[in-house]
């Protein structure tokens, strides 16, 4: 069962603002992209359509601390951890880490939907297959 | 019958980059909020499902010639005029202008597109509503 | 003294994503451009180069709840109010209503800060002009 | 002496668009990661304060012809190619190949520019020591 992930992630000059630094709203596309790679580390993808309907997962929730600007170019790993994994929910906890430095951390939850036939989005079980390949890290690897 | 149509759009911090200027990718999301807007000013919405399937227009080639940087909170008028109106196709030439002066200008090809039962786009003729309300501008009018 | 600002936000195409909504990234975006257009709203930039030193405004922290999705064309409205002044930042709170409900509401909390001669930026009070111009909302107005 | 490099690059989810594809202003980001992936192939970086002023390279033209969609977890690979190599200015051919299939064309014309005194940019000759490090490719190579 997987709880956590590591990735490096290149900050591309079209994501640096006129402040000459990483925009914060990307920190969270950074985060989302920690995420799917996630998934497909353990043989998964986000959106699927196993069952009847078309299921995914929607945010609740972002957050993101800012310690530290990021450059162009700077190599930042991300630390994913499941914080919490619920009946409809996993919580996900990610640091930014630059030279071995946090330089930013957050916080991201995410609800199992499925599409309903008026195509509207409602909460849903995480799918068995994806709640047996997934559990909540320990405590002490969470922030 | 519409052929053209103008717009203001003011250049957010988020779309700057390092180099304190609009990043060039964004001019195209410029000429497509430009389009859209087009599509409303005329009664019609760029996406619809008015067929049995989804349809929607769908970009063949998109260009920019860049003569002057844009700034943070430049006010940016768009000016665009429909070049070319084809059968299954519209091709809008996009005038960047800043002070009265143009600092920037593109053109997009659009081919209408036609969802098929397999998931697929294919290009279809442009639905007779939409064809009976834009013309193609006077020459004098395209770049 | 002001504390509060209102304005409308169109979402566009290229702001959506899969599931057909807007990414839950460029709520972030938006928030910034409740932000900047407040502080334009009392005839302030955001960036400015007033002092010996350029001075802006970094990010501390971000967040946002999302409660229902956001659309294509949906037109926004972007409720911002100063939940609190400190001596070198602001925190704001945003609503994002549609159609007279709330589908979501965020945070930012931005400090105040300059530009080091070696080009670090440090936290700053907050400039006299803009300090006297800004104040914090009533209690009743925040979230 | 480099005339080419090639890079695969995964479309990520905040990329897509609610047509369920890579949004085509992306595919001009894209062209710009490989433009500065070769850049560090060859060890610069493609924004620097090598000389008196701080240099870059301005985008004079972006264009790009749409064949095929590409869409979330896609992986892409990018063929770039130096087109031609003017005293000023590089030009830019890139293909988007998808499963050895061409599925996106584009170009780039690059001007090397320094900023002025007065902070505006103007075009200046390469510096020589990326002219000697990038050279026009075989013709039989380009589109």
């Amino acid at each position: 069962m997987a709880h956590s992930y590591k990735m490096t992630r290149c900050v591309t000059f079209a994501e640096t603002d006129m402040a000459g630094i990483l925009h914060f709203s990307n920190y969270f596309r950074y985060m989302e992209e920690a995420e799917h790679a996630f998934f497909r580390s353990i043989g998964f993808r986000v959106h699927s359509c196993e069952r009847s309907g078309a299921w995914g997962w929607a945010r609740r929730n972002a957050t993101c601390d800012y310690q530290r600007p990021l450059r162009y170019e700077d190599e930042v790993e991300l630390h994913l951890v499941v914080k919490e994994k619920r009946s409809k929910a996993l919580v996900y906890d990610v640091r930014f880490m630059l030279a071995g430095s946090e330089v930013a951390r957050g916080q991201v939850t995410a609800v199992c939907v499925e599409q309903a036939d008026n195509g509207e989005l409602r909460a849903a079980e995480i799918p068995p297959a994806i709640d047996a390949a997934i559990q909540q890290a320990p405590t002490d690897m969470t922030l």
